[in-house]
């Protein structure tokens, strides 16, 4: 008798999540599902959310980056909020902290890039693999669509299109500033409810940001900029400069637009004595 | 001996949709996919959708054939809109252009069935691949959701009833026609926005479609009736009779109903000069 | 060399279901998800609803009930509403009828187990098996997906916390009682539109439940108080205690609820002659 040793390979997980404003049970959502599987009729299919307002790009940037970095590495995350759809905007592909994304060239991708620099960035070029007819509206089914089921599949992503160097960024509103005075608005609300605003660390540099600021949304008010939500007590109404390297402005362990009924466009003003 | 050949078999995947009248997030849904789960627990199930307008036969009717044809052959698509449960109407398995439907005969497949003929039509009438008890109002998760799951298990479709020669047609209503002008409305609005009307190929059939044709639907007007869409500009409102045999009403890369505000009922007139 | 027989192992299946008051498309659901599939890639993930409404206990109580027998055995059921995160509430995990739950302990589970006597009851408190962060407000993504995740994966449900001997009820408003009439009223309506009352097989131990009974639902009446539906008509409007022991009023073979426009809080009256 002999020896025999072979092991059976663990069955290969393929986890494609889908994010789209198309609405819960649009048919246009389970279409592209039909054109995933019908590459990868295997691929684990996750929705992450379809409820992103219409055409809401930073919407869709602030759900990206709340929510994917909880998948396991190498998931795939195709995003369709394409309000550029039959322009000439790249789709691109990106590689950013362990997670992949398939996306329109518009912004998507910015917030998750401004934390992480993407280690991978290509522009969706070789036809071979999406659909064989491409409409001009819904690159979702026929071209993001079936690009991460072939990736799923193993296809490497340089196969997929060309190198580029840059993703674009959102257009965030300027910040009115005075010497002693900024004034701000809220621009997004995350999906964990804080209040998102277009001021940055780098615009704070230099700036007093201990107790000397004040941080005034609507009715409500704090003084001091923190890095980390978990210096203060729940339930504090508190303003951080995160992970993000933007002002948001939270309650601790809870939901600041909710609880405080703030919603995008509320004022934001920091003022200095 | 000594021969050694072995093959772990490519695992089998079985995908089942489900599309429903129940509103997404019903617990109904939530049942019929346990009792699938229970016959098959491998079984991929995907949610087509669930927004189908309650008892609305034609809606879904129309979701079924602008979607289901982008799944893998095989796919077994299982559709609960079923305003006759509990009467003496048929329970049918159709094969369609290579996709299995479980469904009511009531109509739900015969737009599919107006573009490819069925090649296979069964009646559900063999107890022993349903629920051990059927209620009188659930056939979804009694008869439908159990048979589908004996099929993704391998089951023939032969097995699960009897074969039968047709299924049921929807009842559209009636075009008024005098010799140079017929009234028709708008009578579904496909997924992806066109306007559907209940005016066939077989009624044009030896009339003008030429630029003498003039088609309006509510203040949106124009002429000639083409074969496909590809002929017309980005934007351009057509005529077309494409390949459900029936003249529908377009926005050229767009969703017309959305674009034009245009309803069920909405009239549509086509007059010949 | 030998005969060599072996047979891979059927892919072993774990069905996670989830249940939570989020919301459908809430990025909360995917961030649960999220965090299954990274301990558990091959997690079948399968949404029960995300409709409960806010923090309503005792909706989600019935809706477990109504749904997850439907499941195979050993579905592991991962259910959210929580109004008391961040409190010291336990969070359980219960074995009932061969279905596994994973809850706050806050009577979710009561009306499963007032039908079955749960045969396995622990209290999560070994950190091991939940996120190496644990967050004050979400659970769900933090210990109840993580536990779900490794008992998905083989890990003893005993190796999770610690026996316990009982769980939380639900409080239900109490059955004003004279003589010959008892008030009360719809406390639930069940996912298939029973509407369920605070009035138990207990209390009318010893008292008429033949015709001498009447019941009388807002302008709605039946007599008699039945076991089972099966002995009425359909369409008929009977009374009865079922399987959880309490008095249901339903429309044989049809949504009570709905048909009749019967809402939580529509008065229930006993009354014997």
């Amino acid at each position: 008798m002999n020896h025999l040793s072979f092991s059976v390979e663990p069955a290969d997980v393929s986890i494609i999540t889908l994010t789209t404003d198309f609405g819960t049970g649009s048919p246009y959502v389970a279409a592209m599902k039909g054109s995933i599987l019908s590459i990868n009729p295997q691929a684990t299919l996750i929705d992450l959310t379809h409820e992103v307002p219409a055409q809401d790009v930073r919407k869709g940037a602030v759900v990206l980056d709340d929510v994917t970095g909880q998948f396991p590495d190498d998931t795939i995350h195709v995003v369709v909020i394409d309000p550029g759809v039959g322009t000439e905007r790249a789709i691109l592909y990106a590689l950013i902290g362990g997670q992949q994304y398939i996306a329109p060239d518009n912004g998507l991708l910015s917030r998750l890039a401004e934390r992480i620099m993407p280690s991978k960035l290509i522009r969706l070029t070789e036809p071979q693999f999406w659909a064989d007819e491409v409409s001009a509206t819904f690159h979702g089914r026929d071209i993001m669509g079936p690009a991460a089921a072939h990736l799923s599949l193993g296809v490497q992503a340089e196969r997929l299109g060309m190198p580029v160097e840059s993703l674009a960024g959102l257009h965030w509103p300027e910040v009115r500033q005075s010497p002693l005075r900024w004034e701000s608005e809220v621009l997004a609300i995350g999906s964990f409810g804080n209040l998102i605003t277009n001021i940055t660390a780098d615009m704070l540099a230099g700036r007093p940001t201990d107790e000397r600021v004040f941080i005034v949304c609507n009715i409500y008010e704090t003084s001091g900029i923190y890095r980390t939500y978990a210096e203060q007590l729940s339930g504090t109404f508190v303003a951080v400069v995160g992970s993000t390297n933007r002002l948001e402005l939270a309650l601790v362990g809870s939901n600041a637009a909710k609880r405080l009924g703030i919603e995008v466009g509320s004022p934001v003003v920091l003022s200095w004595e």
